[in-house]
């Protein structure tokens, strides 16, 4: 890699000299400038951002922490980021903590040594008082779809267990009363809140949720199909289920078309995200959409907006998810 | 953000101690050591990745430039490469370029001045000269899913014209005679290869390809629906198509079943990439294999072997592609 010292014995001017011609050109000659930046031309050479950012102990880098970033729901999420990032003339850098303890420290760790004065988080493994540790020490960390108590001005959450109601609600509504759940076996929140809300919905509509009418499973396409198969031959004749992601939706519903089962004539499926998959399944999906392009947006906002030392205050930063209406939801066709 | 020279107050010792505790504790007293670490634990203090990517020219980050994080094919690749970068303790830096020739050279510089010495360089609309001076400036930098002259060593492609040709043939083995093409708008080579392997195919079976079987637009599901209605209306009666990507396929698909035309009994399609999304479609598509995952990782070992001086000769590295058979295609219903 060609260093300034390259580009200055090639003017034949002394380092400082390069320095200032790239840095404050106004107090260089136009002949010191034309010499040094024809040599910089000639070698290639680029200024280093690690020396700006060692000068300064800012960089321009903006960190992100995700499960997974080839995860289209992650995707989504980076995306969001980018957006506010470029505007900003910040660029990423991404580390992947596939749902793990170690890893989300270590992604975090990371991002810290490189001196990534804003940072944008999604952990569900490390538990609240090690983030609010590290929250402390870095004013320009901001948490996604978590909720850290003392730092909920920092934390961009959703309100999953209103969206688990507003699934089942909508089922419901529709004449069916024996409504399934296909669960996630990863033991995060957004599990227990989407389940919780489901009940919720349930019990207020007169219903006692039978655990025989929950499967669990990977929140995956074949932990869908799993689940999916496992509820059918328990038999508990259900006319629908919620899922809690699309992925599970989609699985759940290739299941019921190979046993001829026909969505939605004979069955409903709502599933939750509304990521792109959910266009492509046929019939389209019914879902619960989680916004996370502008929650990603905002809690790049409010990181930026920290690191440069003019935090939000305020509260909590709650959204709420919405239905999708799309096509694998119908009218029962067996009521009790 | 907590300075060495913070950990050096505190601790009572000079600059220079702490930094020899940090990198050379061999070399410190017990007594020093457990001041210095002490006082660095207290206050939170980590070393500056800066600080020794200035000093050692290197950083441990790992640069890759793609079109978009977010698009499924895109975060396969990432995924390919953050799994050898895992491997080898460096982190990704993230640049993504839209498919913009500006903004595929802003990302290659902004990689570069942070001083990443591998980089992985997804780029369709910058000019082969172009790449090529980046390359010879950067020993690490290796491209993928494009092949530039003089560096072919230093490159990873697909052969998409065999991939067209393959699926062109699966449809022909099956009886299809009259097969339409469902052309990306993208004007990038990966789109005019596919295109030649696809009229390949059909010259050597006798068929003359007729341009009324093609239709063009973004390859994405709603221009895949765009260019299968045009078909469908321009009537040119055929029974099969393949498509330039998954996207475009399951576009096709859904516009298809509208119509009630039957797939596979009636009309066949193939796709192009096998993302995630082929399996969620109905059918399950049939499918060429881009298989982007073991080529982002070879790019990524080559990448990380120049960068440390230790550069693969042999020759360029073209992987080829495979059918992945699903539930799409079938004999044809209606031959001529």
């Amino acid at each position: 890699m060609i260093t300034i010292r390259d580009v200055a014995k090639l003017a034949g001017v002394s380092v400082a000299t390069v320095s200032r011609v790239l840095n404050n050109p106004a107090i260089t000659t136009a002949e010191t400038r034309a010499l040094v930046l024809s040599a910089a031309e000639q070698l290639g050479y680029r200024p280093n951002a690690n020396a700006k950012a060692l000068a300064t102990q800012v960089s321009d880098m903006l960190g992100v922490a995700v499960m997974d970033v080839s995860d289209p729901f992650f995707g989504a999420l980076v995306k969001g980021v980018d957006g506010v990032a470029q505007r900003h003339h910040k660029h990423l850098l991404i580390a992947n903590s596939y749902h793990n303890a170690e890893k989300e420290r270590h992604a975090i760790e990371v991002l810290i040594r490189q001196r990534c004065n804003a940072l944008i988080v999604h952990a569900k493994m490390l538990p609240d008082e090690e983030l609010a540790g590290f929250m402390r020490q870095l004013p320009g960390m901001v948490m996604i779809n978590r909720i850290v108590p003392g730092y909920e001005h920092r934390c961009v959450g959703l309100d999953n267990r209103a969206g688990g109601a507003l699934a089942t609600r909508l089922l419901l509504d529709k004449g069916h009363r024996r409504i399934g759940y296909l669960a996630s076996d990863h033991p995060i929140e957004d599990q227990f809140d989407r389940q919780q809300g489901y009940e919720d919905a349930l019990i207020l509509a007169g219903i006692t949720p039978d655990p025989a009418w929950r499967a669990v499973a990977e929140p995956s396409l074949a932990g869908g199909e799993a689940a999916m198969v496992e509820l059918l031959s328990r038999n508990p004749q259900l006319s629908a289920v919620f899922a809690y992601n699309d992925a599970m939706a989609a699985g759940a519903l290739s299941v019921l078309k190979e046993n001829g089962i026909a969505v939605p004539e004979r069955f409903s499926i709502v599933g939750f995200d509304d990521i792109p998959i959910a266009r492509y399944t046929s019939p389209k999906l019914t879902t619960v959409r989680y916004p996370v392009t502008p929650m990603a947006a905002l809690a790049t906002e409010l990181a930026l907006k920290a690191a440069a030392g003019t935090p939000d205050a305020g509260d909590e930063h709650r959204f709420m998810p919405t239905l999708v209406q799309r096509w694998s939801t119908s009218f029962c066709a067996s009521p009790d």
